[in-house]
């Protein structure tokens, strides 16, 4: 099923939240608001609201507090990409110049800390302290998360574990957010936010290792921004480090990570990459993902919304961008 | 008077408040822990909590909700300097090295990101929705008017009117974000919360013309960096405008500000400003933020606190550093 069948329920709630997002833009200073129209038109997937919202229905439906959320979610996210783009210097992203490229990363750096700001100030509008708590532990999470990440950059040595608690704090924390914020909003009882949480956090980690996984095997056209990034950053994902295993001799990720300007090793490792059958065993894993987010899903009380979490898991495998 | 006399009936909790900027070291990551340290142990005046503590003082003294807000204060005024420092590629600060020189912009957007995040948690342990509201207000507030700076900089036609309206933005909210938040968490009537807030602001200004005048009159050795770093910074300030005015054709100023390499230019505005009469006509315009900062503060009950908040102000125009 594509996105928008998905989202049907929830279609005209997630158009809602767009015009929230744009409603920001308009602010005092004509240049700000050039860059946020840029940031929050540029088109992601708005799998993170959506998550709020399906989150939030199998309850009371609550959308006086449920928008504020979705919106706060979906900022804090665009808000995390941006410093990201800044500190890995990406100069493209969703097919489009990122602000790092278009403004250098001054602007960058404040222009997240702006949004930071407006999340913080919708999730302030739900008047729910336990979700306003969560939110700034899940900031600290990423951002600390990306923290180890970066200092871990270059490190041919990283466990499984290692791997799993880095991709759970940059990415599954917000995925978790996302759903039990909604289940929390919608007064579903503690058994309830558990099944939501856990989903939203199993959902995260697929959504990652896919991630990881098309770094290497899609496009720069379908991707919106080059293929090998990961390598280009230093950032060893679950694919490198199955390569890595694979050919422990004389690998060109090695070579890379010891002489990190020859960047013909990134070619070869695609390539290398391409013509074997890791691919598939990182897409086991991120199926193996997939299946515990929905495993607990028949516990909640019966509601489409269900099917179309169900879908969406589906979806974040599937998908090639 | 000097700070420990001004602080003297605070000085117990101020010193819980640095307990608790010390226990968020302690994290899981050693590397952090290590940056979190260097940090939180930098040493600031810590005029900012106490400001919350003492406008917290005049009702009902709540320690378990003004103790959480007055780190929470401190630990965002951390976060914008990090995040400074690294926008302005300052080397040091306090007369030490800043994150951004030890570690490079990618650790100092992060930490900046992380002590944000943490700074949330703290204020979302007030479970006063107002206050919580008004952080994330200040941080969109703090954060566009640094924008405003950047895009504005190097900028010879800036009116007084923008001058005071980026310094209210960057300086003048934390202040009053500090004293409103004392005076809201300990159930203050709205009359004296909007003497507090109106305290805290005028103070913030009179805080920063301050600031704006030490980094020409001051040295290195006393403000712990460099001198003229607004100059270097392409940052127009009170003193800096008056100078254009006083000497509006061969002007260092114009001349730096048209060839930015060209910084011998800094030090003959130092020098032309220390032997002008301007320094004083701005100590005249800080003294006058001064007045107005205090000049309501007979409106709240009696109280030694007022004492204190007249002492910080007259403090704040006397200070060095």
């Amino acid at each position: 099923m594509d996105l928008s069948g998905i989202y049907r329920s929830i279609q005209d709630d997630l158009s809602q939240v767009k015009e929230y997002l744009r409603s920001i833009i308009k602010v005092d200073f004509p240049w700000l608001s050039e860059q946020l129209d840029y940031v929050v038109g540029g088109g992601g997937k708005g799998i993170r609201p959506a998550l709020t919202l399906l989150s939030g229905s199998f309850y009371r439906y609550n959308l006086k507090y449920l928008l504020p959320m979705a919106v706060s979610v979906e900022l804090m996210h665009t808000a995390t990409l941006i410093h990201d783009d800044a500190i890995d210097k990406s100069t493209s992203r969703r097919g489009r110049a990122t602000i790092y490229k278009l403004w250098g990363d001054e602007p960058a750096i404040l222009l997240g800390d702006y949004l930071f700001a407006k999340a913080g100030e919708f999730v302030s509008d739900t008047q729910c302290p336990r979700v306003i708590k969560l939110f700034s532990q899940t900031l600290a999470t990423i951002s600390s998360g990306e923290l180890n990440q970066f200092f871990g950059s270059y490190n041919l040595k990283q466990t499984r574990e290692q791997y799993f608690k880095k991709i759970s704090g940059k990415t599954a924390s917000l995925f978790s957010l996302a759903t039990e914020s909604g289940a929390v909003l919608s007064e579903a009882p503690e058994k309830s936010i558990k099944i939501l949480r856990e989903y939203g956090y199993y959902l995260g980690i697929a959504f990652q290792v896919v991630d990881d996984i098309l770094d290497f095997i899609s496009t720069e056209e379908e991707l919106g921004k080059p293929v090998g990034s990961d390598l280009t950053q230093g950032t060893l994902t679950l694919p490198a480090m199955l390569l890595m295993e694979r050919y422990p001799e004389d690998n060109p990720i090695k070579r890379l990570f010891e002489n990190r300007d020859d960047k013909d090793n990134i070619k070869q490792a695609i390539d290398l990459m391409r013509n074997s059958p890791i691919v598939d065993e990182c897409y086991a894993v991120a199926s193996e993902y997939r299946a515990r987010a929905c495993q607990n899903l028949s516990g909640l009380p019966e509601n489409s919304s269900s099917e179309a979490l169900v879908a969406l898991a589906e979806y974040v495998v599937a998908r090639k961008n």
